[in-house]
């Protein structure tokens, strides 16, 4: 069963929610992926989210741009974490999806991650799965140390190109 | 029976969408009162603008603040022209809350006027009922002539004050 | 006769106002295109708008882009409800126009939409006339019911590219 | 011991993250409160962060304002779910709080609510214990039918207010 | 005869723009004051600044609010240097005001000053008239002379508060 | 003798400023073309400013980007009106250009045309020069007749690519 | 002699940049403090502080509101280290003086500090001038400690008040 | 041995932050490239910045994009001077980066320079070590001199392409 819901408004919203599923899948939590629309399909949002807890589904990664209100709604008819992903779509750069997710009136919490950070929402589903799984604690610092070890590479790779006269490392 | 639906989140709102109604008030367009949230009564937030709607309503004015979801749901629930205003609250002066308004995605529109605008909300409802009622017509000509003669009679108090010594009128 | 004018400061305009035109045309609404300036052809925009509403013309959607000017002067020259378009052109991304046509000040009311949102301004205009139609009223329910037609396409089709390891649906 | 740990950088941040505090002890979910300084008393941040992971906290609650860096090196320091509540103080009204915290970098994310929202961050901690909670997810169902009942309440007493002559309800 | 208009939209703006007035005064400037709304009172608006034109008004002063037109009205019915005061009302900050006042389209413009930068309207005013006349060019000098001189009065009598152990002047 | 001066900070700014040339030239206003920071070459700038004002000079149309202060360090320098146009380089879209040439201290003015709105500063010299010549008033008209003219073109091509089964025009 | 100048372009920045001299002289750095204005008395300003710079100076910290151009003007005209404070004076809460300082064009550099952050400016001219000075160096640790334990104390105290039902710490 | 350090939080940062180290290698200024994460290793960063200071390294410039917190943990691990960069990454255009450097809480100071301003970060630095070297005083001299003559190269040859009728220079 899915553990993890990832929905968006639009399927052009994928490229984007995509990067939270491909985290879901590194670290093997199951997962669902959802097309359907605040605004363009109400009622169908509403019952897949409440279908969606009701068989077990722990998650919801809500991805929407503009006036975004796709997790605010989910989050209105679960009681589920809603983990909300701004996307940067029209003339706004985004920041029109961040308000809009962000500022959830007091009572019916959204969790936002950064403008088109669906990255970061996988991570943050594994974070809170991971309360309850020492495998998924595991993996996690072992990603956590994957991750330093990157950066101890650029840091290596970039002293390597050297050579202007006075730098010193 | 109501024409307009006035909806908002909570009664915190109401010292802001009051003067909607008052404006409906004054061209005797009965109206409806309504406190259901989009965050907190989804449900009957929809029930209530379907029921509306049904029995005859034809325009919903609805105010929120912060990610303010009112406005773009009920347009999601129903089909008739929804009037939305952004309401000033929290930290962000109400662009929170105009952005979640106004920048609704393609398909599913709603009229935005300004932070707070809620009399040019209720007067938009006006014009909107007056194309259909040659009364409503006559009063909002009167309504533009009683505005401008207030311009004009304050023109008139602000040249009295004068005394300055070079100021000509 | 035509119904809805829709109007813009320039022809450079047109290609997002087209949209608007798309969704009367859709609808079978007869519209007029209009290409008049608020601040070039001031005099000729005010007596355009005043003829317009003489002939019986009820809605008027009016874009403009910067310092977004043409919504307001229409909306002071005539009664009709204005569905103002702010257009995202010069540096600032259309916000200069959202702020020039959404703030303004209460007795003379423009209904905005988003940045570019031509397509929404003219299904609202759709929306208005069809509270005196059942049949645009028809239209607008099969409209609603394609767009979410297409939003269930869309899920179908994601789930179909599937594939990841883990995903379930 | 304590389930969930509020953490901010001075004590002056605590009339605003008190109500995270206190939906916490309204759940009855044990809790910690700490004052540490991302700036002022990093390692001690660090030290705390760590300890209060090692001891079976398991999610960290940190509230800033200005260039708000302690919701992201807490969640630098330990793989526990991470809620940042920006705070609004100095002239930015909170707008660099919630950039500060919202706009991580992919690899470590933070769960951002709305600004001064401490008190959604309490009910997020809350609905993450709810996964392995029954108690506490009958608790949040319950929280939910009074919140809207609230909101019932407040549409009763806003019409029971009535009286203007053309109000229907 | 008036050889700058100084014009508003409502009788609430002239504590901002009474500075223009004053500056004006200041210099000997005759001026005219009139209340005109570019939405209230779009026409007489026009008429207006068009007769203050053909008498020999030489600068229209215009200052304005929220989705501030009036400026950019004034300057598309004449052909006179119009300078436009944004002025901070509802919101916004000024900054609607600041916008729908400086961006304006090419063919058309407008000389904006700061928000609520009456004083500085005027002071423009003077330098453009001072073209013309030598003795508002004395006037001017003097006026530069004089300001200098409160600037160095202040830092003479902040440095004679002094008293701090180690400041040195 | 040049009785406008067009002076910028950098060369890379000739492509936008060019067309506050473009104007002047159009109107056979002499002009003069200078390069000189207000950071790089601060005196230099001080005494070109200085210089020009003695040799007769006018007006003064300065254009930078960024942190821009060429306008208001040549209106502390001379007493001439002085247009300052806000150059959209660097990361934030001009609008810290604007911020910086705009929001000008009472007492030293600078007349803000739009970010990149060099074409509008030509103009608003022209406008200001005119007050003085009955020629380049005539001209004016003539200007504006001709824009006016461009719209009507416009608006007659755009109907004539007509076909939409329902425009009506 | 003095080593760090105080500079501001009006007396009313005293309160504001009189943090940066109470830090000068918690360290017992000789500091001038200086109202000069870069629009009202450039020539002053350019004058004072090259002769600060010749008389030894070593630090400029300027302060200025609005369109804030004062830290450029210094930094143009010394080749010291100059360290900008923007005020928040007029509407638009210092973003204007933010980036009228920190958007500075390559090649001559202010170091910024936040709104109204001269407290900080005037720590990081110690922190400047500590590089030479190993009495400010053991200063500067023994303040971070200071600070630091006030932190400490402040938690302490918060633990104190407890008494929440389920508040561990 | 490396007087200042350059660090960043990702090798991506490197194109940005080379014009740093170019500026420092042109004044032969010794200096330290290092990637290091405030988020992914920030042990690492804490440490390396420590060891930095302990080794004599007197200035650290710190760059970094999004939430940047690597500045302000750098400033709050040791108590040298700290150039923070915000880097234009992600869609807020460095606005995010700018609040999270520029806004440090009073206490640890950060030194901020413009959105990608690497060149007058490493300027910067060689200002405040010029403080105590006659040779790089020098040097800075020299460089302002070049640096005002291609103002004044690029001022003869735009005068140089002239032609426009009624130019004159």
């Amino acid at each position: 069963m899915a553990v993890v819901g990832v929905v968006m408004g639009s399927a052009s919203d994928w490229p984007v929610m995509e990067k939270a599923a491909d985290v879901l899948a590194e670290f093997s939590v199951p997962y669902a992926v959802k097309v359907s629309s605040a605004h363009r399909t109400l009622d169908e949002t509403v019952a897949w989210a409440r279908q969606f807890a009701e068989q077990g589904g722990m998650i919801i990664i809500a991805g929407a741009g503009l006036a975004a209100h796709l997790p605010g709604v989910v989050a209105a008819a679960v009681e589920l974490p809603v983990i909300g992903v701004p996307i940067a779509s029209g003339h706004l750069n985004g920041v029109d999806a961040l308000y809009s997710i962000v500022q959830m009136p007091p009572g019916v919490p959204v969790a936002a991650v950064g403008i088109n950070g669906a990255r970061n929402a996988g991570l943050l589903a594994v974070e809170i799965l991971a309360l309850a799984s020492t495998e998924l604690r595991d993996k996690l610092c072992e990603f956590r140390r994957n991750q330093a070890e990157k950066v101890a590479a650029q840091d290596a790779a970039l002293r390597g190109r050297g050579g202007q006269g006075e730098r010193l490392n």
